[in-house]
């Protein structure tokens, strides 16, 4: 297997996590989960959404919650913003990181941001160009990479296309999602390698959902490419919003058990994270959807 | 990856799955089990298991379950034994192929059956040289071989060296279990190399167990290595005997997803394997333990 001795792990528990929560979570709470989350090594945390709060009324506290989060030294804190106007809030609020979220599945970009892909394109434009102007780091996420809800197979090539046109227009890093989570290994390598076509590998990273139980293999067949970030929610939160019930993000507590076993760093506290996931899960009255942290408490 | 065009499903659901319930099952539930998998195109199908009743009271209407089961033709099922005794009964209840259980751990075997692993050996022999002269096929488990629940790592070479004893006494195929789940992809190659020093790949079988989320994972590594039988439970049946509640058995459901998806053939018919999953997970009053199960079920 390729060499890599360390991989960067982006948390997004308390954004797209708790993003898919009915209920609604107080600030308190999501910037407790930010804390500990920081407390338990993860450096970079996915804090909150600039969007409007009629579409995502989970997220309308964002600017109180970054106001009230600890920033840890060499821990960054991206939030979420759709478009220019949700980039100005979000700097704002005194965010110093932005995404931004795309798609390659032109049904799922008209379903879930209400334009097609050339045109999200164009909606990202002035906001890269301020950020930069800002010195603000911008991250890309193209989503359906491996399969969308709304329509069959996805072309590796169409994920290239919106892949390299993000890293054309900007963003330092494009986060590829399976946001249904049918993807398998094999699939994910096809795919990795068209993108890999048009976005330096260093600059990706494996967003897998294990809806099919399939993200764990698949982050296994990424390494093997030599990418070298991945996404992943404490406690797996957020589920599937497509099949209610369902496994969504994988669990971080796996992705550092395979990665300690593969014996590459990550600077994570398995403990402290397993702690994290405990008080979380225990806050929104579930068990975690994680295998690790269910074997963990089993055998305790 | 290499290719691998068709792969050997060996279901353990009715014999290592329903050997964990605590609650017996009655034997009609265990035919209608079998016979629901070899419908769903499952061509090994581990049907009982001729042991002590008082160690596992579940397996005491073996003899019933193997009178009562109809065979499809080029369905193979069978049948767990200990020793000399065992396999004589499974003879006279008509079964056709046999598996003796060994362990790469010192202490496991001690635990599990009440010897060391020497001494399990020497049992075995009497049985293979009958078996032999029978014309019945033995197969040879070898548990622990990434861990164990009571000492820590195990060694490569002690797997080969178990792995290779049975082998050589007359074993077809070796099944290597991960019977605490712990495994991750490098540790599974890395102990398919030592063994296949011993055994030649294609008389392997990976064994594993899902306890930690890595199962699915470390099949594809085993893939990699060119191993091309995996043993899996319908629905997860089983879960861990080392850590009550959390999973056993890779679901065979999973496994067949995760093979579908890498355009390699297994004869198995995913629809009415899932059907069988949810029946008999009804059966046990539970949902079924695989991520495939319940995306399916909650996408319907």
């Amino acid at each position: 297997m390729t060499v890599v001795k360390r991989i960067k792990i982006v948390e997004v528990g308390p954004r797209d996590g708790l993003q898919n929560e009915p209920k609604i979570i107080d600030t308190a709470t999501k910037v407790a989960l930010v804390s500990r989350l920081g407390e338990a090594g993860l450096k970079v945390i996915e804090a909150a959404a600039f969007v409007s709060p009629k579409w995502v009324p989970q997220m309308a506290d964002s600017a109180a919650v970054m106001a009230a989060i600890e920033r840890l030294p060499g821990v960054a804190y991206p939030v979420l913003t759709p478009n220019l106007k949700g980039f100005e809030a979000a700097v704002a609020a005194g965010a110093r990181e932005i995404a931004v979220f795309g798609a390659a599945s032109e049904s799922f970009s008209q379903k879930n941001i209400n334009c097609s892909i050339a045109e999200s394109l164009v909606r990202f434009k002035p906001l890269l160009t301020a950020a930069k102007a800002a010195g603000i780091p911008v991250r890309g996420y193209v989503s359906c990479v491996l399969g969308c809800p709304y329509e069959d197979a996805i072309r590796p090539e169409a994920v290239a296309e919106v892949a390299g046109a993000l890293f054309a227009m900007g963003c330092y890093e494009i986060s590829l999602g399976d946001t249904v989570g049918v993807g398998t290994p094999e699939a994910a390598k096809r795919m990795i390698a068209a993108v890999s076509t048009r976005v330096p590998l260093d600059c990706l990273a494996g967003h897998y959902h294990d809806t099919y139980g399939m993200a764990i293999a698949n982050i296994y067949a990424s390494l093997q490419c030599g990418v070298t970030v991945f996404d992943s929610s404490v406690a797996g939160l957020g589920g599937c919003p497509y099949a209610q019930g369902a496994a969504g993000n994988v669990a971080t507590e796996d992705v550092v058990y395979l990665l300690a076993g593969l014996g590459i760093e990550t600077g994570i506290d398995l403990d402290r994270l397993l702690e994290c996931s405990a008080w979380i899960s225990r806050c929104l009255g579930r068990v975690p959807v994680s295998k690790v942290a269910l074997a963990k408490a089993a055998s305790r």
